[in-house]
């Protein structure tokens, strides 16, 4: 299996580090024979080789020079879209970061190109399933190719694939969960009395918020977090401006610890289900009555609530997910298409 | 698809219920075509059409008598074996009650019989999974034919299909979770002051615990569920008689009462995990800090965690499940039946 990967951050160097691993003591992803044969970063160089690019000679220049040599002008693509359109692979690898400024572009027009080609799609990125899920689910389709994206929502934990083979028949009626692991840790934070911007700056130190938080606290990432599993798991089209959102920046920590003294922490909650036959998405902090196991949800951690007309409500949780996590999200797509493609 | 039904009680009715559901406005269970060729009980008689029964017309038959009229004899197949043996079906539906005492029979002989006659298995009984697990895959794998069990364990909540498809690489380290219902119950009934008989007597009037109650009660049932998940998830053979088992009979309200006290409410937890290149399998009363997502399981909700090798652990947990989610994830594994012989 020939991979063009994008993006070369911290999901990408560990799924490099998981592919190139020499006791790799997997069987499966032993089995997998991938190869590598572009790793192409938005602003960090390129690097291409179609007999497999060597993984651990990779990580080891990333490491010391934080980027790829620059590729001599005109033998190489010299832009991730023009790789994805040119370069020889089986699966597009899209792990760039999300964009809502952009509506999910580039990696919109990568998937888009991608799929065009009839190359499978495997997507960490949240932003082409947010913005436009129908298009892509209708591309893939058409060229009877995969489509991809586990890792975009609840770092790898296995969600989407849950709905796709443990809710057969099933009609997914609402959903609701904890999906922004830096607003948890935040708020979890300012119970303790620290205000909003040490919280920011512990998670930065933590190296799991981003240097940009905005998108966190003003909950657009959990807003495209549940646009990607409302679209998917109901098969719908919205988008992050469809969803009702506002974040977590007004809290303070008193406000934070008088609702943990009433028993009832707060934590940013994504919802969306469907009402008078057309679907509502909210982002918004909630208080959470300790009865209910999202209460629990502390930490990096996340959560979420599937409920259906078939089934009482289901529950998927972790606990203290990490970058690894995400890397094995892909990869665990990855063993799929491989699958899907071995009769 | 032409299914043989062993059991018709509280599982079997819904199923059926379900399936002749005029207005079944699911489109992947009308898909399935479902007919019910034979209705088998134990004790309750049986009902045969080899161009399909009514169902409506048997559970109201059921209904009204507790049973089905008496088969003329010499005609039919008389016992639920005899059944397996010789009608002609495509998938064998197990929902016969478990048995410890005798290592998972009758219901394990039926199952042996449907696959080396090849026919599909979907068993909801946890006797035949937690007492002869290898024997029955390789029956199953050397006919090519399916052996699904999601409803022995979580009450249909789809673990076994979450562990198949979402963890794909990876290998299953430990598992710990809260999988009696019955014991949860009475435990939060004694954490509210009531003895253990009446907390039971409450139990068995809401309908979830079984008239004998020793089997919850003393983690019998706890330590099937725990040997059906980990022989199916770790590729194991461990029964029932190899995991340690202790119940919940010599807790009190008092030693309840002041776990709650502590912040460490009491549940009956079942482990397993591989210790020096074995497998071990606890079942034993716990008591749980209430940052582990585990305390909050209470009345009949369960939950489990899942610990691989690949991933940090997660964690799948039902609310407040009922009769309905045993009945569809028979169903669901019906669809997955019907999906594989599908090309």
């Amino acid at each position: 299996m020939r991979i063009l990967l994008l993006g070369f951050g911290h999901v990408g160097r560990m799924l490099a580090s998981i592919l190139s691993s020499e006791q790799n003591v997997h069987h499966k992803i032993r089995q997998l024979d991938a190869t590598v044969v572009g790793i192409v970063t938005l602003e960090h160089g390129c690097l291409y080789n179609p007999h497999g690019i060597s993984l651990a000679e990779a990580l080891e220049q990333y490491r010391i020079r934080g980027g790829f040599l620059p590729t001599a002008a005109g033998s190489k693509p010299r832009s991730a879209l023009e790789a994805v359109e040119s370069v020889d692979y089986d699966v597009l690898v899209e792990l760039t970061t999300l964009s809502i400024e952009h509506g999910g572009e580039p990696a919109l027009s990568h998937l888009r190109a991608a799929l065009r080609r009839s190359k499978h799609v495997v997507c960490a990125n949240k932003g082409p399933l947010a913005f436009a899920y129908q298009e892509l689910r209708g591309l893939a389709r058409s060229s009877c190719r995969q489509l991809l994206f586990e890792s975009t929502v609840m770092d790898g934990a296995p969600v989407f694939s849950l709905a796709r083979n443990g809710l057969r028949g099933c009609t997914v009626k609402a959903l609701s969960g904890i999906l922004n692991s830096t607003t948890t840790y935040v708020l979890s934070q300012m119970e303790r009395g620290f205000s909003l911007s040490s919280a920011v700056e512990h998670a930065q130190q933590a190296g799991f918020a981003e240097r940009q938080p905005r998108h966190d606290l003003e909950g657009w990432d959990a807003a495209a977090k549940i646009c990607v599993l409302w679209n998917a798991l109901a098969d719908a089209n919205i988008t992050p401006h469809d969803v009702e959102r506002s974040g977590i920046t007004h809290i303070t920590p008193a406000i934070a610890q008088e609702a943990v003294a009433r028993s009832r922490p707060i934590r940013l909650v994504a919802r969306a289900w469907t009402e008078a036959g057309r679907p509502r998405a909210v982002v918004r902090p909630e208080e959470i009555p300790l009865s209910d196991p999202l209460s629990v949800v502390s930490g990096t951690g996340a959560a979420l609530r599937i409920e259906t007309d078939c089934m009482n409500p289901i529950l998927i949780m972790q606990e203290h997910p990490s970058v690894l996590d995400t890397a094995y999200g892909v990869l665990n797509d990855l063993l799929l298409v491989s699958e899907a493609a071995t009769p």
